[in-house]
C-alpha cells in the first residue's frame, strides 16, 4: 500500500504524519484519535483555489463544512481563501462563532427551519440556497420583518444519474432535492424570487453527487445550468450571476482510487461553460464549487489501539479496536472500503491480514475487512487513512462512547483541535426525576 | 393502520400518548421530540419479569441499555426488577451516576477497554461476560491489584443461522463475538477461568441475533448452551450457575410486524432447558435473559414538525421534517420500515402518501418511504412509531444538528427526562488556537 503525501517511517518503524510520530500522538491524546494534516487541508485549498483563478475570472470555493465542521478547520479554510458553506443551524453557529465572515458563508438544505432562516437573514450571510416554495416564503417573511434583502440561489433538480452508490446520487428526479426543471417548479421559483423586493435573484445550483472520479457528468451539469440560466433570463428578464457547480470531487480512499485534480474538473467546466454561454450568448458567470471531501478527506487519519485479537481458525482474525462505528459509521452505512496500517510496526511485512472490529454490540461494526498487517498485539496502534470527511461529522455517542479528540499536526508541531469527549458530557443532558431516584458521584 | 397501546385520538384529532396531547408536546418541548410511554416500559418489564419467574425458579432480566441508556430509564428499569446490562464505561458510569446497585449490573463488550475492566472490578458490579482471552488477562491483573473476586460468564459463539439482517446476526462463526465452541476456544477459556483465584466461573451466554419473531431458534441456543455446560462440567470440574441467553425478542414496527409475548419464548426455552438437563443430569442453572428494544421499542414515539412539501409530479411527494438520520439513523443504516401519522391530523383520511425526508445534506437521509397520510401541511405535527431504541442511543451531530430532548408520559403527566442539546453544546469541545482567530459571541 503506498503512504498518503506528508507520511513517512521513522526510525523505529512508527508511521509519521506531516513529522509527528502518530505512536506518540496515540499516546499523548489517548485513541481513538482523529489525526488532520494541516499543510495537507491548505494544500487541497489551495489547488480548488488556483483551480478556480485558472480557469475563470470570477469564482468562489466554498468548503462544504458538512465533512468536517469545527471551529479551527473553518478558520484554516477562510484563511486559505475559501468560503463556507454550511447545511444547517448548527454549522452556521460554529462559523459565526469562530469569527467566519458572515459575507463568506451560505446556507443550504432541504428542510430548512425558520429559525435557520431567520440566522442568515439576521446575520446577512452571503447567499441563501432555497430548496423549496415554502422557504422563499420564510425568507421573504424574516427579510420584511427586519428590512434587510439577501442573495438568494435556486438548487435545481435536472436528471442526471452518476454512477455512484444509490445514496449518494442527489441530481435524480426522486431525490429530495431542489426544484425540478422537467416539471417548472425550478422556473415558478425563478420568478416568484425575481418578483420579490427583498430577495436578489442570485444564482442557481446543482450538486450531482459523490466520490466521482469522471469529470465527463460535469459537461451534463453545465448543460442544464446555462439551459435553465436561459429560461430565467427569457422568463423573468434575469441574468444570473452564479452558477453553483456543487462538489463531489473524489478521493482516494484505498490504493483502487484514482482521483484526479480539481484541476481536471474545473478545467473542462470553463471549457463547456465558456463555449455554452458563447453559443447561447450568455454572460459568462461567476462560478463556485463546494468541495468538502476533497479538502480535509485524505488529511485526515484516525488513530487506534488494538484491545485484543480473535483468531478463528480458517474464518478470519478479527482485531478488536477501541474505536468503531460511533465514530466512524461509514463502513457499515456505505460499504466503505478504508486502507489500514499497523503504525507501530510499519517496517514489518505486513502477511496477516485481519478485519477491524469496532467496540460496538453490534455485528454490522467493522471498519476493515482483511487488512493486510504485520503480527499485530494488543497495545499496537493502528492507523485507517482519509477519514478526515464524514468521521467526527457523523460521530455519535452509540454504546455511550465519547467522541474522539482530533489533533491538527503540521512540520512535527501537534495540536489540540477537538477535546475528547467526557462521560460526564455524555451524560450531561439526562435528567433524573427525583422520583426515580438520586444522583451519585461516580 | 393500527394504533399502539396507550395512545388514542382526543376531540380535536391529536394523537394522544398515555393521556397526553402530541400536539401540545410539540409545541412545549419543540421537535424532533423522543417521547417515552412510562406505562409501557413498565408494562413490558412487568411482562418480562414476570414469565421469568414462571418459568424459571431462578433468574434475572437484565435491561440491554444499549437500547436506550439513560439516567431516567435506568432507574425506571431497576425499579421494575430488572438488572442492567452495559456495553461500555459510558453505559457503565450512566448506571453508577443515576444511582443503580453494581450487583445489579453486568459488563460485555467484544473489545473491552483497560479502563472499563478497571471500572467494573473496582465497582463490584454483579459479572462480566467476557469476550476474548487478552480481556481474561485483564480480569485477573485488575482483581489481583485491588484484591477481589468478581464473577465472569463467558460469551460463547455456536454456529446458528437467523433469519435476519446479517447486520444482526450475532451467533455466526465468522462473527466478532465470543469464543468458539467448534475450535475449542471456549472451552480453553472456560478452564483459565476455572483455575483463577480471582475469577469465578459464573456462567455463558450466548445472544443469537435481533428483531426474532420464531421462538424455534431458541431451542438450538439452549442445546447449545446445555451441551457446553456439560463440557465445563467434564473438563473443570465446574458446575455452571447462570445461562445467560440474550435478547433478541421482536417487537412492532410496522402492522406487518406480529412479534410473540416474552412469554412464548421464556416457556419454550424453560421447557427445553428442563428437558435438556435432566437428560443429562446437568442442574438447572438460573437463566438471564437481555431485553432492550422489547423493553422500549414500542414505548417511543418520535415526534417531527413538518417544514415543507416537495410534490414532484408523478414521482412522490418528499414531506421535510425537521428531523433525520442524526435522530434516527436505522432507515438509511438497516432500511428499517416505520409506522408514521399526522399526529395534528389523526381524523383525516390518510389518502396522500408522503416520504418522511430528513434535513440533513445527504439522499439517503429519509426516515419513511411513501406514508399514508392525510394533506399534511407545513407546521403540522408527524409521529413515527416505535422509536425508543436505537433512536436517540445511535443519535449524532450530522450537520451539526443537536441531540433532541425526550419526555416521558404517563397518564396525562409529561416530565422532560433528556434535555434537548444546545448549539453551544455541539461545539463545546472545539478548540480554536489563537494563531487561527478569536471566538466571536453568537
Amino acid at each position: 500500500m503506498n503512504l498518503h503525501e506528508n507520511m513517512s517511517v521513522n526510525e523505529q518503524g512508527h508511521l509519521m504524519i506531516s513529522g509527528c510520530d502518530t505512536v506518540l500522538l496515540a499516546k499523548r491524546y489517548g485513541t481513538p484519535l482523529y489525526v488532520l494534516d494541516e499543510a495537507l487541508v491548505r494544500r487541497n485549498c489551495r489547488e480548488a483555489v488556483n483551480a478556480m483563478k485558472k480557469y475563470f475570472s470570477s469564482g468562489r470555493v466554498m468548503y462544504a463544512s458538512k465533512a468536517l465542521n469545527t471551529k479551527a478547520v473553518l478558520r484554516i479554510a477562510e484563511e486559505e481563501g475559501l468560503g463556507i458553506d454550511t447545511v444547517s443551524a448548527g454549522e452556521l453557529y460554529t462559523a459565526l462563532a469562530a469569527g467566519v465572515d458572515p459575507q463568506k458563508i451560505e446556507l443550504h438544505g432541504n428542510s430548512k427551519s425558520e429559525e435557520e432562516i431567520r440566522m442568515a437573514v439576521e446575520n446577512s450571510i452571503y447567499c441563501i440556497i432555497a430548496d423549496g416554495f415554502e422557504e422563499l416564503k420564510r425568507i421573504e417573511r424574516f427579510c420584511k420583518k427586519l428590512n434587510k434583502t439577501i442573495r438568494v440561489s435556486l438548487r435545481i433538480r435536472p436528471n442526471i444519474d452518476v454512477h455512484a452508490h444509490q445514496a449518494v446520487q442527489t441530481a435524480r428526479m426522486d431525490c429530495k432535492f431542489g426544484f425540478g426543471i422537467s416539471d417548472g417548479q425550478a422556473i415558478r421559483a425563478a420568478q416568484i424570487v425575481a418578483k420579490s423586493e427583498y430577495m436578489i435573484l442570485h444564482g442557481i445550483h446543482c450538486h450531482i453527487g459523490s466520490q466521482i472520479f469522471d469529470e465527463k457528468p460535469f459537461v451534463l451539469l453545465c448543460e442544464h445550468l446555462v439551459d435553465f440560466a436561459c429560461s430565467v433570463r427569457e422568463q423573468t428578464g434575469v441574468t444570473l450571476a452564479e452558477f453553483n457547480c456543487g462538489g463531489g470531487y473524489g478521493v482516494r480512499y484505498t490504493d483502487a482510487d484514482t482521483p484526479k485534480s480539481i484541476d481536471v474538473f474545473l478545467r473542462l467546466m470553463a471549457d463547456t461553460l465558456h463555449t455554452l454561454c458563447r453559443d447561447r450568448e450568455f454572460p459568462m458567470p461567476s462560478v463556485s464549487i463546494e468541495p468538502g471531501r476533497f479538502i480535509v478527506g485524505e488529511a485526515g487519519t484516525t488513530l487506534y489501539t488494538v484491545n485484543s485479537l480473535k483468531e478463528i481458525t480458517g474464518v478470519r482474525t478479527y482485531c478488536m479496536i477501541d474505536g468503531g462505528m460511533f465514530e466512524n459509521i461509514r463502513t457499515a452505512l456505505y460499504d466503505a472500503q478504508y486502507d489500514a496500517v499497523c503504525a507501530s510496526r510499519m517496517r514489518e511485512e505486513a502477511n496477516y491480514p485481519v478485519s477491524l472490529a469496532g467496540r460496538c454490540c453490534e455485528s454490522g461494526d467493522m471498519i476493515t475487512w482483511n487488512s493486510p498487517m504485520p503480527h499485530v498485539k494488543p497495545g499496537d496502534v493502528l492507523a485507517v487513512f482519509t477519514t478526515g470527511a464524514y468521521n467526527y461529522s457523523m460521530a455519535s455517542n452509540y454504546n455511550r462512547n465519547p467522541v474522539p479528540a482530533m489533533v491538527l499536526v503540521e512540520n512535527g508541531h501537534d495540536e489540540l483541535i477537538v477535546k475528547r469527549q467526557s462521560y460526564e458530557q455524555i451524560a450531561q443532558n439526562d435528567v433524573l426525576p427525583a422520583r426515580l431516584g438520586k444522583e451519585k458521584t461516580v
